[in-house]
Protein backbone atom coordinates (compact mmCIF):
# COMPACT_ATOMS: atom_id res chain seq x y z
CA UNK A 1 0.00 0.00 0.00
CA UNK A 2 1.44 3.20 -0.84
CA UNK A 3 0.04 6.91 0.05
CA UNK A 4 -1.22 9.25 -2.36
CA UNK A 5 -2.55 12.90 -2.50
CA UNK A 6 -5.32 13.43 -4.37
CA UNK A 7 -5.88 17.30 -5.16
CA UNK A 8 -9.74 17.91 -6.42
CA UNK A 9 -11.38 20.56 -7.70
CA UNK A 10 -15.17 21.16 -8.23
CA UNK A 11 -16.12 23.92 -10.33
CA UNK A 12 -19.89 24.97 -11.31
CA UNK A 13 -20.83 23.59 -14.72
CA UNK A 14 -19.63 26.96 -17.45
CA UNK A 15 -23.44 26.74 -17.98
CA UNK A 16 -24.30 28.10 -14.55
CA UNK A 17 -24.30 31.68 -13.38
CA UNK A 18 -22.00 31.83 -10.43
CA UNK A 19 -23.32 34.54 -8.73
CA UNK A 20 -20.92 33.98 -5.93
CA UNK A 21 -17.92 34.78 -8.66
CA UNK A 22 -19.74 37.75 -10.02
CA UNK A 23 -19.69 38.77 -6.67
CA UNK A 24 -15.78 38.67 -6.71
CA UNK A 25 -15.41 40.24 -9.83
CA UNK A 26 -17.88 43.42 -9.07
CA UNK A 27 -15.26 43.60 -5.98
CA UNK A 28 -11.98 43.13 -7.27
CA UNK A 29 -13.23 45.94 -9.57
CA UNK A 30 -13.85 48.14 -6.94
CA UNK A 31 -10.05 47.50 -5.72
CA UNK A 32 -9.23 48.82 -8.99
CA UNK A 33 -8.37 45.41 -10.45
CA UNK A 34 -10.41 45.84 -13.77
CA UNK A 35 -8.16 43.00 -15.50
CA UNK A 36 -9.61 40.27 -13.44
CA UNK A 37 -12.65 39.04 -15.23
CA UNK A 38 -14.36 35.71 -15.60
CA UNK A 39 -14.04 34.41 -11.93
CA UNK A 40 -15.58 31.24 -11.14
CA UNK A 41 -15.45 30.12 -7.45
CA UNK A 42 -15.22 26.33 -6.60
CA UNK A 43 -14.33 23.83 -3.76
CA UNK A 44 -10.94 22.48 -3.50
CA UNK A 45 -10.15 18.92 -1.72
CA UNK A 46 -6.78 17.61 -0.82
CA UNK A 47 -6.81 14.06 0.19
CA UNK A 48 -4.85 11.32 1.15
CA UNK A 49 -5.47 7.76 -0.42
CA UNK A 50 -4.10 4.55 0.43
CA UNK A 51 -3.87 2.24 -2.45
CA UNK A 52 -1.70 -0.26 -4.02
CA UNK A 53 -1.08 1.84 -7.11
CA UNK A 54 -2.19 5.55 -8.68
CA UNK A 55 -4.75 4.05 -10.87
CA UNK A 56 -6.70 2.54 -7.79
CA UNK A 57 -6.16 5.75 -6.04
CA UNK A 58 -7.72 7.59 -9.03
CA UNK A 59 -10.55 5.24 -9.20
CA UNK A 60 -11.08 6.14 -4.60
CA UNK A 61 -11.06 9.66 -5.34
CA UNK A 62 -13.83 9.35 -8.30
CA UNK A 63 -16.00 7.62 -6.36
CA UNK A 64 -16.17 9.99 -3.52
CA UNK A 65 -16.48 13.08 -6.03
CA UNK A 66 -19.33 10.91 -7.69
CA UNK A 67 -21.11 10.05 -4.12
CA UNK A 68 -19.92 13.30 -2.23
CA UNK A 69 -18.31 15.90 -3.24
CA UNK A 70 -19.75 16.92 -5.98
CA UNK A 71 -23.40 17.05 -7.17
CA UNK A 72 -23.55 15.48 -10.75
CA UNK A 73 -26.04 17.63 -11.87
CA UNK A 74 -24.31 21.39 -11.50
CA UNK A 75 -20.72 20.92 -10.75
CA UNK A 76 -17.47 19.19 -12.69
CA UNK A 77 -15.09 17.65 -11.13
CA UNK A 78 -11.34 17.35 -11.44
CA UNK A 79 -8.84 15.25 -10.15
CA UNK A 80 -5.21 14.96 -10.24
CA UNK A 81 -3.27 11.90 -7.94
CA UNK A 82 0.01 12.48 -6.47
CA UNK A 83 2.73 9.97 -4.83
CA UNK A 84 3.18 10.91 -1.09
CA UNK A 85 6.30 12.73 -0.86
CA UNK A 86 8.58 11.02 1.60
CA UNK A 87 6.78 8.88 4.66
CA UNK A 88 6.75 5.28 3.77
CA UNK A 89 3.84 4.53 5.95
CA UNK B 1 -2.00 42.06 -24.01
CA UNK B 2 -2.74 38.43 -23.45
CA UNK B 3 -5.29 36.81 -21.39
CA UNK B 4 -3.99 34.14 -19.19
CA UNK B 5 -5.74 32.40 -16.59
CA UNK B 6 -4.98 31.96 -13.56
CA UNK B 7 -6.22 29.39 -11.07
CA UNK B 8 -6.17 29.77 -7.47
CA UNK B 9 -6.10 27.63 -4.39
CA UNK B 10 -6.80 28.70 -0.94
CA UNK B 11 -6.77 26.59 1.41
CA UNK B 12 -6.80 26.72 5.69
CA UNK B 13 -3.08 26.48 7.31
CA UNK B 14 -2.13 23.36 8.68
CA UNK B 15 -1.97 24.20 12.41
CA UNK B 16 -5.28 24.92 12.36
CA UNK B 17 -8.38 22.63 12.42
CA UNK B 18 -10.11 21.91 9.07
CA UNK B 19 -13.70 20.97 10.40
CA UNK B 20 -15.47 20.41 7.27
CA UNK B 21 -12.83 18.10 6.11
CA UNK B 22 -13.17 16.38 9.51
CA UNK B 23 -16.96 16.31 8.53
CA UNK B 24 -16.31 14.84 5.07
CA UNK B 25 -13.80 11.82 6.38
CA UNK B 26 -16.84 10.87 8.88
CA UNK B 27 -18.91 11.00 5.94
CA UNK B 28 -16.50 8.74 3.30
CA UNK B 29 -15.66 6.06 6.47
CA UNK B 30 -19.67 5.96 6.38
CA UNK B 31 -19.61 5.32 2.59
CA UNK B 32 -17.10 2.93 3.16
CA UNK B 33 -14.47 4.59 1.77
CA UNK B 34 -12.12 4.51 4.88
CA UNK B 35 -8.97 4.79 2.56
CA UNK B 36 -9.56 8.25 2.46
CA UNK B 37 -7.96 10.36 5.20
CA UNK B 38 -6.46 13.96 6.01
CA UNK B 39 -8.86 15.70 4.33
CA UNK B 40 -8.67 19.15 4.32
CA UNK B 41 -10.95 21.55 2.40
CA UNK B 42 -10.45 24.82 0.37
CA UNK B 43 -11.88 27.46 -1.96
CA UNK B 44 -10.66 26.93 -5.57
CA UNK B 45 -11.01 30.19 -7.86
CA UNK B 46 -10.62 30.39 -11.58
CA UNK B 47 -10.17 33.55 -13.79
CA UNK B 48 -9.21 35.45 -16.68
CA UNK B 49 -6.07 37.98 -16.34
CA UNK B 50 -5.31 40.95 -18.99
CA UNK B 51 -1.60 41.36 -18.52
CA UNK B 52 1.09 41.45 -21.04
CA UNK B 53 3.54 38.94 -19.22
CA UNK B 54 2.85 35.99 -17.10
CA UNK B 55 5.24 37.80 -14.18
CA UNK B 56 2.54 40.71 -14.42
CA UNK B 57 -0.53 38.01 -14.41
CA UNK B 58 0.82 36.78 -11.44
CA UNK B 59 1.56 39.41 -9.46
CA UNK B 60 -2.32 40.66 -10.44
CA UNK B 61 -3.69 37.02 -8.91
CA UNK B 62 -1.39 37.23 -6.05
CA UNK B 63 -2.78 40.78 -4.99
CA UNK B 64 -6.24 39.81 -5.89
CA UNK B 65 -5.55 36.84 -3.17
CA UNK B 66 -3.77 39.01 -0.70
CA UNK B 67 -6.47 41.67 -0.48
CA UNK B 68 -9.81 39.63 -0.82
CA UNK B 69 -9.60 35.84 -1.46
CA UNK B 70 -7.32 34.60 1.08
CA UNK B 71 -7.23 35.76 4.75
CA UNK B 72 -3.87 35.98 5.38
CA UNK B 73 -3.87 34.86 9.47
CA UNK B 74 -5.25 31.80 8.54
CA UNK B 75 -5.33 30.52 4.99
CA UNK B 76 -2.22 29.61 2.67
CA UNK B 77 -3.01 30.18 -1.29
CA UNK B 78 -1.49 28.98 -4.54
CA UNK B 79 -1.57 29.88 -7.79
CA UNK B 80 -0.79 28.96 -11.19
CA UNK B 81 -0.87 30.93 -14.20
CA UNK B 82 -1.83 29.53 -17.49
CA UNK B 83 -1.12 31.39 -21.02
CA UNK B 84 -5.01 31.01 -21.97
CA UNK B 85 -5.98 28.68 -24.71
CA UNK B 86 -7.27 30.47 -28.42
CA UNK B 87 -8.78 33.21 -27.79
CA UNK B 88 -6.28 36.15 -29.22
CA UNK B 89 -8.35 38.70 -28.02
Amino acid sequence: MKTYTAHITVTLRRAILDVQGKTVEHALHSLHMPQLTNIRIGKYVEMSVQAPDAETAMELADEACSKLLANPVMEDYAIRIEEHEGAAA
